[in-house]
């Protein structure tokens, strides 16, 4: 069989734009959580990570019955081995959104250090990635999923204005040290959640045009 | 082909022991310019990283061939599926190893805080949980890969342990705050690392026993 059929790869899509949709809520939550010192909806995170860890054993058991019943080749098999690591892409967008979610219940306890401008503008980019890059994928869109890697320098400079601010905060006031932590951590985690944005977008330019952008100098000396 | 021949299976483990090799050694010479100010050591794990990034494609080729080739079903399926996903956590231990290197290059342009005692034993358990999750992997030893899973723990207190330390000194000379954010990036890298050696060694636990430890409340939920 040299091509999956139509309904196969159908399920598989919409499996993965499932566990994207609820990923992308997680993340959702905890940055209203944070925003709006709302630390019930940060608990709601917490508890919902099961809900996506189930999903992606749920890809992965349907991918492995995928292999066994079609036998995939060539760029089909690519499609099916790109999806073995889209899911645990997305699981750790989630475990980030979980990690968001501590960092503000803790900040939610204490009074604010500041309004929040920055991270939630860092927060919508970085969410935006991962959603085009997993409809990329989808898709087979190869132009989205290259604006999603180029988006990820916006991100990297929304960390570096943030870290800039936040010492400036920490040696003006030592007292703010503990808040301003507490964000640093949260601005990591959306950093990494872009870089997890980028790996499904290079995953889709892969999937799609055969090319691998992840390492493009490793590839010229491996080819 | 029921079952994978012996020699193919060979193929992958050494590939994926090369690579392990590989990124071991970048982290401990990254840790090694920390601890040792070594800045020069540093610029060698920064350039290195190619060297893994193009292993990472090399597996995947591999597999993919190996897949087309064979078709394995059933545990051989598993034990390629699992290959796909312990190639990119080992790639990105080695990011985290050039992230330590990075800082390393920062502190050592300035004078030490302190003599490094944690962060080194913290370093040097991250790094065995990677190796002995992927010997775990290669020799199908589900008892060692239970031991890295544990070892987890250990490294989270070490973090918990030192952001305490680094804390109380940014709150006591708010002059320690920029190099005290860089180690808590490098303690905050470790952790990491210690993760992605959770990850293998959970991987090496489905291909071993057929069942999956990386979400055991979801399983009983989607089984």
């Amino acid at each position: 069989v040299e091509h999956l059929i139509d309904s196969e790869i159908e399920t598989l899509n919409s499996l993965l734009l499932t566990m994207g949709g609820e990923v992308e809520k997680q993340l959702d939550m905890a940055v209203r959580a944070l925003v709006q010192r709302n630390s019930e909806l940060a608990e709601q995170v917490i508890a919902g990570d099961a809900v996506i860890d189930r999903r992606e054993l749920e890809v992965d058991h349907r991918i492995t019955e995928l292999i066994v019943r079609e036998k995939p080749l060539a760029r089909d098999l690519r499609l099916v081995l790109s999806a073995v690591k889209i899911a645990p892409d997305l699981e750790r967008v989630a475990d980030h959104a979980v990690n968001i979610a501590r960092q503000a219940v803790e900040l939610n306890r204490v009074p604010p250090l500041k309004k929040f401008v920055l991270l939630p503008r860092m927060a919508e980019v970085a969410r935006s990635m991962v959603r085009d890059a997993l409809t990329a994928f989808v898709r087979r869109d190869a132009e989205l999923a290259r604006q999603v890697v180029e988006r990820d320098e916006e991100v990297d400079a929304y960390y570096e204005q943030l870290f800039r601010e936040l010492l400036t905060y920490m040696m003006e006031d030592p007292g703010t040290i503990p808040r301003c932590l507490a964000l640093l951590l949260i601005a990591a985690s959306l950093e990494r959640i872009a870089d997890q944005g980028t790996n499904i977008a290079e995953q889709a330019v892969y999937v799609i045009e055969g090319r691998d952008i992840r390492h493009p100098h490793a590839q010229e000396q491996s080819a």
